[in-house]
């Protein structure tokens, strides 16, 4: 018996045509369920609910599978899987989309099984606001609902979304994206509207700069770790997501509650997660990653403020 | 007898047209030296070296004196003040300048008095890196030099300034121009080689997202403290420098030594001081800054990266 305890992701697994200041990656394995599955995995057991083409290798489920995340969640349909291509810029800073075929995700509707609906957390990946709902709609009531979302369903989608906001505890957007959806510049009064519609914790991205946790105790602020190399950003965003709701997932598991203190915790462990990522291309990092890894990294955050005597 | 140590403050005196979202804020007083002054007046005795034109009101100067800066060194020049006239964005983020008018303050050439040849601390303000050597020329042995500069100085003058960076102790500049510096994109790398030019510490501005410090020691993070309400961001770089070497030159005062304990606590205090100067249109905060206002914002800064129980 473990006392590890399921988190349950939904999202897209894709190939990634990447340009890199280091080199061109054709067909690199990506996507948002992908890299947060392998993130979460370094803290706990992992179920995955996607959709992939007959392209998508049966190599990356066993990587997945060995590494604890139940895949069985993973449809296989005819045709060609997610593929999205980016050039990104000298600077690793901006990127341009340069082709995204949706191909067998275009149809994507969540399947969930009995192994799926009775996980106590769930990361709701970046999906059509009404799937989202759709997959809550077939759980039993997780404790912590995670949700992603970016500008094209805040802009296309507002109603749909609306509603699944009261469902979400912990939104996790950049400051782009919560300045769009609460319609509101200033961060911190954003913030203030978004946890009004729904979620009690906001966490806003801010790339390099690392990422605020806003909820009813206040601000928390973790920095990004300046690294010397970073090799590839693709997938930060959704390893931190995977790292958070892993560390949180793991946490339950051991019987904690998700106070104010782990939750902060669990941003330091996303945050941490994160910075690894983006040492190697693609999920060449988050596939090997072990807690050991994030600690460390945890550790480096943490001198970040602290004050030595 | 004081136990205060005070601080040389070189730098512009300016008046700004400030075009603010709220409003159009003309003949507002500012300048480097002006707002550096008032903040780290908060703290220490200030000694300033500046220049003004006949048009510059003695109010300013006698505001300057009721808060311990001694302006015997402020130069009275035939002529208009400096004048610097610029529009902010909706997001005061961004802005575009409008007009720069150096008029007297295209010949300063700081004069030293014995007052200011002795100060302990000095903040070099953004000026001819020639100007800043002269300075010091003139001082004799300073315990700590605090110098900021810009991308007019770092493309137009990079031998001047090559020259001055080994005679500086912590260097003051935002992200770009650490980037600009040392020809280095990473910031981490970029930091290491600004260092390895002189500064034993540099302290990289980044707006919004706070500051960074890179010593011997290693990194400290600094978040910015989101603000519901800013005003007007004018002068908040110089605040923050300002803050800074009043901190720093409070410390010394009572007899302490700048070790990396009290330079990262002097970063929260100039991170403080910065962050409620952008609170009211140009100098109106930190010419009636007490202690306490920054303290309290100190203690809301630390908030931010503690784990609540």
């Amino acid at each position: 018996m473990t006392t590890r305890s399921p988190v349950l992701i939904v999202g897209s697994m894709a190939f990634d045509d990447l340009e890199l200041p280091t080199g061109s990656f054709p067909d690199t394995i990506g996507g948002s369920a992908t890299y947060a599955s392998f993130a979460a995995s370094t803290f706990t057991e992992v179920r995955v609910v996607a959709v992939v083409g007959d392209d998508f290798p049966a190599s990356i489920l066993t990587a997945l599978e060995t590494r604890g995340v139940t895949t069985k969640g993973i449809e296989r349909a005819k045709g060609r899987t997610f593929r999205w291509a980016g050039r990104y810029d000298p600077d690793l800073v901006g990127r341009t989309t340069l082709d995204t075929q949706l191909n067998v995700f275009a149809d994507f509707s969540p399947k969930l099984e009995d192994e799926h609906r009775g996980c106590p957390v769930v990361l709701l990946g970046n999906i059509h606001p009404a799937l989202q709902s759709q997959v809550l709609d077939a759980m039993t009531g997780p404790e912590l609902v995670v949700a992603d979302t970016m500008n094209f369903w805040i802009q296309g989608e507002p109603e749909k979304l609306e509603a699944l906001l009261p469902r979400v505890h912990v939104l996790i957007i950049n400051d782009e994206e919560v300045r769009q959806l609460s319609g509101i510049h200033n961060i911190r009064r954003a913030a203030a509207e978004v946890r009004r519609r729904g979620p009690h914790t906001l966490i806003v991205k801010r790339g390099e700069h690392g990422a605020l946790l806003f909820d009813n105790t206040g601000i928390f602020a973790v920095p990004g770790y300046p690294l010397e190399d970073v090799v590839d950003p693709t997938g930060a965003g959704d390893s931190f997501a995977g790292g958070f709701v892993g560390y949180l997932a793991s946490h339950l598991g051991k019987g904690g509650a998700v106070s104010a203190h782990v939750m902060r915790t669990a941003m330091l462990y996303g945050t941490a997660t994160a910075s690894r990522c983006v040492e190697g291309v693609g999920t060449s990092m988050v596939q090997s990653l072990v807690i050991g890894d994030v600690e460390a990294r945890v550790a480096q955050i943490r001198t970040l403020f602290e004050l030595p005597r």
